[in-house]
């Protein structure tokens, strides 16, 4: 390639008819193969570059390699694929390489990708104990001790920032009946994705005894809801759901924690009169801004509006998408976010959350999407204020999208070093010698009654040896005691990607500092003590 | 009856043929029926009474009616059944009724039914919000908002006290393929009651992309074993699981929460080395006793030792049962125990919990089971202090049995008013009027940020009201404020089950018996203000 840079030679673009090319590319089998199948008087295009090469293709090209004087390449990798894709057809070789304008770039990029692999998710999360797959479950997690700390800790958080939104959890079967998937319409729209446990005679169309493992939480919310006669004051009622849901994905789309098929949303499903509809967006928006902020993430939010196809009344829609317009100019300043015109669904609009992690990588994440369907096909109804049966609107939202899907992005975010709120070991305990171990227990204890996750060792091992294995986990602080912190009531703590020990530091305002980073939801392992 | 008990009449047996009793019973359709159907040569015996009463029955029977003078009956319900429970045959009357030696036992039979009734766990839980069921989810119950923080109470509360004893919590996929199920033994020998989605042709038998929703956890746990070569250095590993899990039964089995389809175990699988098993099983003795002692529930444990058919080495088996022997004779003295000889499973000997409520029903509980099998069956092993491969044993056990069943249990066991660590609302807050919300939040704000569960009306409703609706959730403290306490920083307490009210209690001493009435798990709600 440097040479054919070199040579500034021209890439002459012709066009040429079917009958000429067969000829001009006489002898080479796979092309003849590809021109074959084109239409008779399809006009074809080729570029020759230097005294012979020559190649079909649509084009564009650079008119001479003299251009790409300053272009960086290089190899990425190379692999045997076979011609079409087809195992039965000749194997060749397919070669992988980056191309960028300039080294810098390059530069950049490979650092970027360097980076990446070392946070990837499926190498770290394995690597901390934090996940694991097994071939008897494709793309449905195991969570290890450490790992299942974590996600405890993230739905504890979640939980508590729900609280004074005035959310209400439930937990409803993971198994339900085919009747309440055809009410739903899941059972038209979504069966191929479902895992169906067939009923007595495995005809799934006829039997009534035919049972789902749920792909979605919405029906649930619903029969909730029915439970008892609604009116107009006791709207909105926010029932939020973590439950176990399972969607079939083909295996080569399954992606460590990204793509599964087995995981928990963190979903809710807020039923309200048509009226509340932009204060509640309003609230989740807040909610929303919360909880990123709290892991330093920066998010933006797409509205997707009424396709042609939508289903309800056009003033419902109006409604909604002024409510949902007015939060985001709000935010945002008006025309100052994309809007996707008429790519709501058909059953309402809705809002996308575009997250960014820290190494500038969009992920679509949470999402906000108005409901005039479900309450319908429901027939779900409250009591107004003027005593006449109205029909609720329902809102589905979740926030991280997944627990599955977000612990793996944070995994990667934080390259395993998690704020101390969230890590799986939050204080590492290590006594110098066995005589300590009584001073270490005491602290693990007090550390315990104030619900800090800690691990400690009382073996004989050496001290570095102790002290290393802990840090191979990213534990945010490693305590040291020895003789002199036993007798003054002290720590010596090792923060977390520093070589730097503090020492002397009274137990309480230890403890304190714990406590503070813990229930504080606090980003960064400040040095307070 | 008493007519018939006044007149002293004797029962007489006799003895017939059936030629003779087909004679005594002619032109009695059903009576002739069933004498038809036994053996020609069979002695009937029939019971004579007063001058004409005769009935087919094989006794025994009071020889005097005088003999009843002191009994008492009362009649329980009647109602309509068919002649032998075939809806094609004749519609008869069933009679119920009480009967007892004497009228103080019926009495109190009478009044442990009424209160058993009023206990009723399928009754009290939909009264108190905690549960329903639906029909698309048969024996699956759904956890409404406020039985769903009980849950978790409940479950936190079991976390908590697991930690200190060193059990790792995992969580492992719902579904599961055949070939998992294949290898644990439970394809053979459980699969009817088992959830299962059928593969690509539907041929559970031939097909290998057959999935199960798990009726058990134990081969989830084993995975986890599996992931790394084990040394006897690790051991013992606990694995807790509290992962849901589905069992079918039949529709007329199921019984609220008693009896369901879909539960989650509070489960654990432990594995050791055969020296283990005693000190094992001492500790899972120990956390029993505290965990039951936390709900005042009595117990006590029976062992069912080795049957005919075991498997594995006998001095596996030995040692096994001599170190639960041991365990046992030392909570209740030798022989001071119920043994089950030869009612061992096949793959282990076990102990079973018999827990007694507070109407003196015992309920099967927790089981511990020693499992030989299912190391064998994954070919499990770990590398001993000798460098040899050895295989460890597996502890099967769970505490509360399931979450659901132990829950059903605490609701009858406590009418719905719960310990306050565990109640779902633990403070309700009542401002006397609008004026009172400022402090009201507050005091909401405070009881937030120390995790305790709050409930508040700040509506402009009634004062009254307001604390009735929180009366009739079994709220333990109900906290009204005024202008009185706004001014003194105090609160107004009406407790649970009391018609008093606790004045002047300084807002901090109240807050600081609510955060020890919930971290110590307190079983009843001390006035320590």
């Amino acid at each position: 390639m440097r040479e054919i840079i070199k040579r500034r030679e021209a890439w002459t673009r012709k066009e040429v008819t079917k009958e000429e090319a067969l000829d001009i590319f006489k002898g080479q089998k796979f092309k003849t193969e590809l021109i074959e199948e084109l239409p008779a008087d399809e006009i074809i295009t080729i570029y020759w570059t230097g005294d012979d090469f020559v190649d079909l293709c649509r084009g564009p090209h650079v008119e001479n390699s003299q251009e790409l004087m300053g272009a960086a390449f290089q190899i990425k990798s190379a692999s045997g694929a076979y011609w079409r894709g087809d195992e039965k057809k000749d194997s060749l070789q397919r070669i992988y390489l980056y191309a960028f304008p300039n080294k810098n770039e390059l530069k950049a990029h490979l650092a970027f990708i360097k980076e990446a692999m070392e946070r990837d998710h499926k190498k770290l999360g394995p690597q901390l104990d934090l996940f694991m797959f097994d071939e008897s479950a494709p793309g449905m997690p195991y969570w290890l001790p450490r790992g299942w700390k974590m996600y405890n800790a993230l739905l504890d958080f979640w939980r508590r920032k729900h609280i004074p939104y005035g959310y209400q959890e439930i937990s409803a079967p993971v198994l339900n009946n085919k009747s309440l998937w055809v009410t739903s319409g899941h059972w038209g729209h979504y069966k191929q994705n479902m895992f169906i446990v067939p009923g007595k005679t495995g005809d799934l169309e006829l039997d009534n005894d035919v049972y789902a493992a749920k792909p979605m939480n919405c029906p649930n919310a619903i029969k909730v809801y029915q439970r008892e006669l609604r009116s107009y004051k006791d709207l909105p009622l926010r029932f939020s759901e973590t439950s176990n849901i399972h969607r079939k994905e083909k295996s080569g789309e399954l992606n460590g924690l990204f793509r599964v098929q087995a995981f928990r949303q963190d979903d809710d499903h807020t039923l309200c009169t048509v009226d509340q509809i932009g204060e509640e967006i309003g609230k989740i928006m807040s909610l929303v801004g919360e909880i990123y902020g709290t892991f330093g993430l920066s998010y933006r939010a797409e509205l997707s509006t009424r396709p042609d196809d939508y289903m309800g009344d056009i003033e419902s829609w109006n409604k909604a998408e002024a409510g949902l317009k007015e939060i985001l100019d709000g935010m945002y300043g008006e025309g100052q976010y994309e809007i996707n015109e008429g790519d709501g669904a058909f059953y309402g609009p809705k809002i996308d959350l575009q997250m960014k992690d820290c190494l500038g990588r969009e992920w679509q994440m949470g999402t906000i999407q108005l409901d005039f369907q479900l309450p319908q096909n429901f027939d779900l109804t409250y009591i107004d204020r003027d005593g006449l049966q109205k029909r609720p609107v329902m809102i589905h939202r979740a926030i991280f999208g997944s627990f599955e899907r977000f612990i793996g992005i944070l995994i990667e975010n934080f390259k395993g070093s998690f704020p101390f709120w969230l890590s799986p070991t939050q204080v590492g305990i290590v006594p110098i010698r066995t005589e300590h171990n009584a001073y270490a227990q005491e602290i693990e204890n007090l550390l315990y009654e104030d619900r800090i996750r800690t691990e400690a060792d009382y073996s004989d091992k050496n001290m570095k040896e102790k002290i290393k294995a802990l840090k191979n986990y990213k534990v945010p602080y490693i305590v040291v005691v020895g003789d002199k912190e036993a007798e003054t009531r002290t720590v010596s703590v090792n923060l977390r990607g520093s070589n730097k020990q503090l020492r002397d530091i009274p137990l309480d305002t230890f403890l304190a500092v714990c406590h503070n980073l813990d229930r504080k939801y606090v980003l960064d392992l400040q040095e307070e003590m």
